[in-house]
């Protein structure tokens, strides 16, 4: 496998999506995290800032790159030229949730392959939901996110 | 079975829901499509825009007749002296949401019946959110509604 | 609906599957209550037996007949020209069986139909499994089937 | 266990979550009741309501308070000196979320319990969600909720 | 809580198990674990050898001691007048089992309360019958059961 | 992605499977068919004729190797190498047991890395022990298989 893309909203990457493109860094030549333009109102940061906190994060990885999108996956997943996309699974609503995902884009675009990775076991139940949460009333989040992260997360609050 | 009631807020009808009509015509002496009018802001289409888009693509169906309805589901199924309520499952998901409903509905009105119908494998996973999230970054949305309803995604969107 | 068909092994008849068919009688012509014949050693009850019980409990039920059946359901299903097969549902891993079944006989046969009923909430969680285990242990089985059936698995256990 | 935590949005209180007070009553020295401030604009009753309708609620119970927290729930865990937060388990869905708060409370405080409560079987489907749709739509909710949060809930939609 | 019953077939104990036991002890002056006699002759090791693993791994915990038992759960729960069942979560599957058993349960005896606990997050997706497997194709159980049970298996399935 | 290995017990192949390997072999320069010597008596071909089976039905495919394996899939895994394990997801309950084993593999062995693959939607629900099933009731199990397991399978059943 040569180009995974590893779509999502990122609002912001934690440790659980880290481990997700670490793995897939291992498995592939180049992977393409692909940050979504258009979450609606409700991000609590803009795509530029969530581009550059994957950045961050991402640096010790050689073949990851980062970029936004906007419009249909299956159109950016063939601009790249990618082999799969790449998903993380964590519990099973989730998995619902992601198996109607990629029927429907296989439906449009049949080529379109995604494989499913299992992030270690200690990071299954965690969501980025759950993260800003826990920063707005006050909680530690270092064991959750990246520390530019949790920097950012806590400058932002605080505003 | 003489008369089944199908109730939703079909903002828009997809071959899912067309699929479980159709079933239901083939069991039931008449199906009356029951149109939520209480869905909130988020809809994308008026009430009457729906009712006639259904009205539309159920139009080979001689059995099947569309209403819109206001207020409690068990009130309108005692008012046109329904036998049984139908809703297609889907996923796992769902059928936590289907059960919920049937067993607080029948907790309103005893005889109340809840039969759920499968449509067929290539409908499973599809929803009205997702079909609407594809027309709007630009998908090709044909093999997932009848053909006015793509008329009328694409018109709503454009506008 | 004409005629229904609810197909199980009934080893035994418990009150989940009573109330199942009690729904069934009331929205179809006839239902018929086919009791398979191949379901292993493990069986409790012969066939002649499960199909007596069965029988005894549905009495009172004048559109409900009782038959064994051996081979496919599909066949057995076009053989009585059945509109739908009638199955209770109980809970999630319940329903991922059921769909995979009902999606298996849709291939075997497409006009095959399946449709789930709900138990009341009181008989959600019941199986015979349970039952007999519970009889086995010496336990009181009176709410959870009816009189003939608590009266034969005493025989059959005490001899 | 001396002190059991049940915290919750309780907008309103409904008899599932009282079925759930009584049994940890039933456990526990002492039972206290942590209302959230913070669930957004949504909420029908202001935390004050809530808190006293479930003062009403629990009159009967006497080793039950009912206090009103902000902020993250192990702190007030920690402040009340509290041995187990109480849940109670209704549908799958509901499980997998338990699931997730309650790991990610072990991992802000290690010490933090959570212990699970199935409320009788009559009220597994119930929800504060539900129970006010159904009234906002004129139906019946007697079944679902105390006495007094039924007229509080016909007073506010009236209103 | 005074007194809970922790029951299972423990074939053999694992850390799962005991992560469950550990945290009842702190929360219940005693707890009783009760070893299911009645397993069928699939049973790796006999009641005696179960109960025997189970004390050795306990002996650190005064409030816990260990039994066998026979027959229906409610009766022995209603013998040694214990307060609630204690029950280890792990997974969906298991959660619907667990609700059934739990059910009827309190059918039986009204007073019948269960509670679950949810292990630590390593131990989520532990088996017994994952552990025999892996011990018997030669893997290293070390990190998944007490010392003495490792011996135990090894021993047993080098005989 | 070089090395995949994709393990079960294949009594006998059938399209789901088909899928899922040629999906891998689309993504990795080798994939390894695993077939385990060790599932019991219950096997309805030999671990041979399993392998024969899985060669002439993946003869098309010259990245596909095939081959019996005992003992512990880590160890396997370690022997040839292997980048990944692959994985067909199904259903909900199928998601729960991979989960479980990938996460007891990982514990045994930390670089074991699991991908899951979807198969196309008209496999989803497809098994091994329900496609013998029908076959021994006599239906129609040519959508359901490769040809010669087909034939293979008519020839056990009649002899």
């Amino acid at each position: 496998m040569r180009i995974a893309l590893y779509p999502g909203s990122f609002d912001p990457i934690h440790n659980g999506h880290l481990d997700v493109i670490e793995r897939a860094a291992h498995l592939c030549e180049r992977v393409v995290v692909a940050v979504a333009q258009n979450i609606g109102k409700e991000a609590l940061f803009s795509i530029e800032e969530r581009v550059d906190l994957i950045e961050e994060a991402t640096r010790h990885l050689d073949s990851v790159e980062v970029a936004a999108f906007e419009g249909l996956l299956v159109d950016f997943y063939a601009r790249i030229g990618a082999d799969a996309v790449v998903r993380g699974l964590r519990a099973v609503s989730d998995f619902e949730y992601e198996f109607q995902m990629a029927l429907m884009n296989r439906q449009l675009s049949p080529e379109f392959e995604t494989i499913f990775l299992m992030p270690s076991q200690e990071h299954i139940f965690l969501s980025s939901r759950m993260v800003k949460e826990i920063a707005r009333l006050g909680g530690e989040i270092g064991p959750f996110v990246p520390e530019p992260v949790a920097s950012a997360l806590l400058a932002r609050l605080r505003s």
